[in-house]
């Protein structure tokens, strides 16, 4: 007999509403879409089988009545309301898979966890995600780990002078990206560098050149993975560092308040302000996700390069965008696996790298991935 | 016997302060420097022999009582002065030599000042002034002309990320060139561009390579000069003109007010204060001011192509810029032969360009020039 298991998807935003659409199509699932705004769902209700519910998802009270009705919470809030969401839903001792990649280090909730047996997977997208995971399996393949970097990036395909870029949210966070210090390891030593900066220039056949600069993307794998070197790097087409680096240095990202005008002006919300037109990616775009692992180590003596280059677009039938397929497929399939008792983690905050180190998981969620047209291009060189 | 003129020049800015201080060593000249900044005066009186008088030259009654006592009145205000102190100097029926670049049209005295007996020259500098001269000498070298194009800039010698570019004057005068559209002529039809548009790279020899790019430029040289083809352009260093434009399309030299922060905000006010320190030009940084003047026409049967490059640095003694010297000599140069008679100009307005139909003028303005250090260097090459 089946067991049908009560699964809440808090909020219906891009990735949120295709977790909770792709979700919807298991018999095994009974889903409830939460969100604040009633054309989200609505629209979500019209495209899937599910059932939807308008809730505040910035009270708490509201998040602990949801999460203790559930057997499991898929959390895709908006970043800022994420570490109060996951608190609660813990507390009510339910599982949670979590997308909402909030600021604050989610290993302060991990004595919670386990006292209140709840299982957690955060950071489960792509990069934070899915990168991790892919750079955790190469580490068990080497001897020695030696060094890793994940180069990933969202682009348009329609590239419009001068920002070539289109950002699924808002401005300011993807501005965050770019005023936020960069950390990354070289040979065991934390080295912080300014986000924009140690631009190179990079070819991905099928999509072209590429520049690779410092984000501060890392989170967690800094103390998760065994290799002594480390770097994330964010991917845009050629120039978008420079444009936004020279934003960034003149005062446009700043966000103390600034007296223009007779009266008083946070540039950020200017900058914000003028680039969201310019950056909105709206329906109907093409755009695509590009992700490049590569690790070395040595293997029998021999030094080695791993390299995963993962390649998604824009479903031309759905019109879902690559950056929710990418995002939200590995959280699907750790919930699937969650619910199938598969996962095999314990009570407690689980990194998403870590998922990695178990080949029968990884391959699950890439297998699946690929079922739904990423494309994965595993090579291995010897140097 | 030696007959004193009375000089008076209104504004003791960088340009202003260049010219009193050099008129003021004439000895058959009485020199007065006024402005409402008694700091700009106290500086000009301490290197230089001159009188100077604290007062308010955006009021014409002031400026009446200056003129009126006054042989000549070189004006050097602010433009947005320009014009009605202009007009207040022509009522009083005093000459004037004009460098203030009011951007209204001066033409509209040109009937005031025949009836008042006022003789003027208006936009009396480097370009517009010398850069036309020339140009008019050069029309008189073909039997029939053909095309003609002026490109200047003032840049700094150290070349500072991102705009290589320093202004010695407010950065919202600047912008308001790259905003304003730029009207050329090509076979004596009028054509508008955009400022900023059609940036070709050129060599300098001595400077390197730079960005010429269409700014609004001509002024009176679309009536005066006979060429069926003319054009301006702006010389900054590579990559300037990108960066400007990219802030213009996206909105951030708007004039028009927008609600942002809860409060309202002219997206200009802010661009202006962001940029005031990155491009400001203070004593003891060294600067240069370059301009090629280049027309090409028939001669005896022949297509000829006449070339003249001037070239300028600051005064490594005295500190002056080369954009307060070579705006500044012209305007001394011509108020020199006014004073003694040889200027040959009737009342009424004249556009400076007209100054270049005649050899003697000309020359004795760019031997006055080569005598403060000013390169010219003439090419004429059979096309």
């Amino acid at each position: 007999m089946m067991t049908v298991k009560r699964v809440a998807v808090l909020g219906g935003g891009l990735v949120g509403g295709f977790i909770a659409r792709e979700l919807a199509k298991y018999d095994d699932i009974e889903l409830t879409l939460y969100d604040r705004d009633e054309a989200v769902l609505a629209h979500c209700a019209k495209t899937a089988k599910l059932a939807t519910q308008q809730a505040d998802l910035s009270d708490v009270s509201v998040i602990a009545a949801i999460a203790g009705a559930a057997d499991l919470v898929m959390g895709a809030v908006p970043g800022r309301l994420g570490l109060a969401m996951l608190r609660t839903v813990i507390k009510a001792g339910t599982d949670c898979i979590d997308i909402s990649f909030f600021p604050e280090d989610a290993a302060q909730l991990d004595n919670l966890a386990r006292e209140k047996g709840a299982r957690v997977v955060v950071d489960c997208g792509v990069m934070p995600g899915l990168g991790g995971m892919l750079a955790a399996r190469f580490s068990r393949q080497f001897d020695k780990p030696q060094s890793m970097r994940i180069l990933v990036g969202g682009l348009p395909l329609e590239r419009s002078w001068p920002f070539e870029y289109k950002a699924p949210f808002s401005p300011a966070d993807v501005i965050e990206e770019y005023i936020r210090p960069a950390r990354y390891i070289v040979d065991g030593k934390l080295i912080t560098m300014p986000a924009l900066s140690e631009i190179e220039l990079l070819d991905f056949p099928g999509i072209g050149t590429l520049e690779a600069f410092n984000t501060d993307g890392l989170r967690s794998i800094m103390a998760t993975l065994p290799y002594p070197s480390m770097v994330e790097k964010t991917l845009r087409y050629p120039g978008h560092a420079e444009k936004m680096r020279m934003l960034r240095e003149l005062g446009f990202f700043d966000e103390e308040p600034l007296a223009v005008s007779g009266g008083s002006i946070v540039p950020l919300e200017l900058t914000s302000r003028l680039l969201f037109d310019n950056w909105k990616l709206t329906t109907g775009m093409r755009e695509l996700t590009v992700m490049r692992v590569e690790a070395s180590g040595i293997r029998d003596g021999q030094l080695l390069s791993l390299r995963c280059d993962v390649l998604d677009h824009t479903d031309p039938d759905s019109g879902d965008f690559s950056m929710a397929r990418t995002t939200g497929l590995p959280a699907i399939l750790c919930a699937r696996m969650l619910l199938a008792g598969k996962l095999g983690i314990e009570p407690g905050v689980t990194a998403p790298e870590t998922l990695g180190f178990d080949e029968t998981r990884l391959n699950y969620i890439i297998r699946g991935m690929q079922h739904f047209g990423v494309q994965f291009d595993f090579t291995e060189v010897r140097l």
